[in-house]
């Protein structure tokens, strides 16, 4: 196989074209896991805002011969490298003599850099008294010909450099001090020396109810060649939530983006609930527009439900009350569930289940209510009842609906699905669609769609 | 400059030494800044756990590639490279056959893997007749001769290849689907395969209620210098709750981590709730050992903190139930607070957070209630009750005790941290501690405690 490391290389030497940006960061506590790398995040994502894109994220504990390795590999595949953390007054601190090394520079006391630590610690016949002074000193300890880049906010200045023909930014690791630098310096900076494409456009939408490769399914089936040609696809899926990204690099395929919105929205109407935002945020607009507020009742999911839609700002609207009714005996005294119907059906029962809705709608001023009543796990599951039966009832006075499920997985993911499949009937409700629609995490209602799946089979292979 | 890109390869045939692994993870919303990369922190943290190290952490985009250089540029430099991503079913999907150019295999439709994914979709005869199985197939299409990993929650097995004497895992980027897949099939090959430094030790607190950097300062002026030199500390914050973690590389040296312990335990002793577990969990075993049963009346968490707690396995034990009054009028209906208590004193208040706990005791068999009423914004708040205000209100029937703060910060971390203060809280009445103890996020307390450290300041001075 052929070695193509260095395949991105700067052959083209005239910049006008897109970056290829690859990011270094460096911290044992980034490689250790015990931090994750949020300035990653904020660096790719406010490139990508701008045009540009990340190609390559490194991440490399303190180590010099490690960080070295890294830019000299990043340093020769890319046009641009963003090197983050290490610039501080510790002995962990490493970045700027690796720079001073990798790119043949000596490593000298800016004076620009002293004068800016004075300042920041309090002026500088002050400072250069202080016993900290001489420890903050490393900090001005910066390859000689490197362009400065001011920290309006700390005291490590940040420097650029060129290293094997790509444009390197050397930064600090507090957060508040990169995104100052980035602003300032760094991103306009880039503007100046490449031309970046803002031409591309993104659409989102959100999903509930379908999974990732029934989408792509349902695209591969209806959707032109060239739409799906011209059209790059993203999927990210996460509690049974999908977002589907359609993205266009060009903006003469701009008509097949268009076709293809068009096209899923219609092929995939009823499990669109939003296009950025959240399954919560969806029901609060969908209850608002239809002026009703909502109860809770719930046994398994302990309050989950409550505490999703109360995390978005304006639930109160909408948002009447919830009764955690973790008891049988605040499921009788708060909810007024008899205590025969307990006795008689269980409390993980049809019955119970509709008789909290009821009981929550009668004690509230709530015009629309749910209730869930399941068996977590791990523990109190039976032979009739297994750990992962969950009856939900929903409705409204009068007009109480219910439906059992099978949700076999451990108890955190098992209330985070059923909370999900809560808040998707709740809004199908509101919608007037069909409620009994398939959840994959469901194995009643996966398995009634298998059985559904082999007749028709079976009756299109004797037709 | 010398180019020792290579410099760690695998001169050392033999695997009798601590492993240097590589994360590769993939997928373009990683490089984009649109998720963080919760699974390299998890993967990060468990092989610390274990006594290896990760060395380094590659991310790059959905591109055959990048992906391709990659792997090339990390099996050649590590011993073990682990592959997270792209396993999945749709067109994004590129792991599988990059793995097979790299080594130099043909991808070939496993049996193994098209059984598992029939067995989990609903049986085989069933599964193979149903349309979506055909795009569900490409997830069986393995480089040959590439050993198995089971999957034991999701569709996509993960594989096992050797490549420039590396040895490389491809796994799955569903977080759950990871994490079996690594406790089962791929931490006990690494450790049937390589010698992990397990002569360290770690010891574990957690702490709420004191910041990372008093712990830090109380810890330098109590411990003894030799203690200091030998172990090494680290801290991980969240959500006002810190993880001191303690660590001696060289068994010699536990002595000195047996004296670090116990003066950490004395010197902070009220602060500490567990070793390794959630403040949840701790509360639920000091309600238990105490015979309480608990009922929690929520305004602004919104069913945060019973969520919580339900989320622990045998809270059923202690949680009686909990209410999440939303509105004013649910806090009369159901918690009987009165009208004219609202009317005169605002739902924000300390009265009503008494009478809060008050109903909540009588409406239900609970022998210790907590209570909670405030603005968690971004609207609500007045000139007199900003944004932030909150009443805490807690104990038995004749023991109500009260409690305001103020948390200035965004809904959801303010939802966050008032629900730690009043687990903290409760644990603390548990424990017959002191309950006006001070949190930083808590402006009340912050000040009070300020104006008497100003107070003792001056004094000190004067005399």
């Amino acid at each position: 196989m052929r070695l193509r490391l260095f395949r991105h290389g700067k052959t083209m030497r005239n910049r006008e074209k897109v970056p290829d940006i690859a990011l270094l960061l460096t911290g044992n506590e980034l490689i250790s896991g015990e931090l994750t790398d949020t300035n990653a995040v904020y660096l790719a994502r406010k490139l990508a805002d701008a045009g540009a894109m990340v190609r390559r994220k490194l991440v490399v504990g303190d180590c010099a011969d490690d960080i070295t390795d890294a830019l000299v590999f990043l340093s020769r595949a890319h046009d641009i490298v963003i090197v983050n953390g290490g610039l501080g007054s510790t002995v962990d601190d490493l970045t700027a003599a690796v720079a001073a090394t990798v790119s043949g520079k000596r490593l000298v006391e800016r004076p620009e850099a002293i004068a800016h630590i004075a300042a920041r610690f309090g002026g500088s016949i002050v400072a250069e008294k202080s016993p900290y002074f001489a420890q903050l000193r490393k900090q001005a300890l910066i390859p000689e010909g490197a362009g400065l880049l001011d920290n309006p906010v700390g005291l490590a200045l940040g420097f650029r450099l060129v290293i094997n023909d790509a444009l390197c930014f050397f930064t600090p690791g507090v957060p508040a001090e990169l995104q100052a630098m980035f602003q300032q310096s760094i991103l306009p900076e880039i503007r100046r020396q490449f031309q970046l494409q803002t031409a591309y456009r993104t659409y989102r939408l959100q999903l509930v109810g379908i999974g990732e490769s029934q989408i792509q399914q349902l695209i591969n089936q209806h959707l032109p060649k060239q739409v799906l040609q011209a059209v790059q696809l993203g999927f990210r899926a996460q509690s049974s939530i999908v977002e589907l990204k359609m993205t266009i690099d060009d903006p003469t395929a701009t008509v097949f983006l268009e076709e293809a919105q068009r096209q899923v929205r219609s092929l995939m109407a009823e499990f669109i609930f939003s296009e950025t935002g959240s399954l919560p945020e969806a029901l609060i607009d969908l209850l608002r527009t239809n002026n009703r507020r909502l109860v809770l009742a719930e046994s398994c999911t302990g309050g989950l439900i409550a505490s999703r839609l109360t995390a978005v700002p304006g639930a109160s609207d909408v948002f009447e009350a919830g009764i955690v009714s973790y008891s049988n005996e605040s499921k009788q005294r708060i909810l007024t569930v008899s205590r025969e119907e307990i006795d008689a059906c269980g409390a993980v029962s049809e019955e119970v289940a509709c008789a909290m809705v009821s009981g929550a709608l009668k004690q509230t001023d709530a015009n629309i209510g749910a209730a869930v009543t399941g068996i977590a796990g791990p523990g109190g599951g039976t032979a009739e009842k297994p750990v992962g039966t969950v009856y939900l009832a929903w409705g409204q006075m009068g007009d109480i609906r219910t439906r059992l499920m099978q949700v076999k997985r451990d108890r955190t993911l098992f209330q985070h699905l059923v909370c999900t499949a809560v808040m998707d009937i709740l809004r199908r409700y509101l919608l007037g669609l069909n409620t009994d629609t398939v959840y994959y995490f469901d194995d009643v209602s996966r398995r009634r769609f298998l059985e559904a799946e082999g007749d028709s089979g079976e009756k299109s292979i004797k037709s």
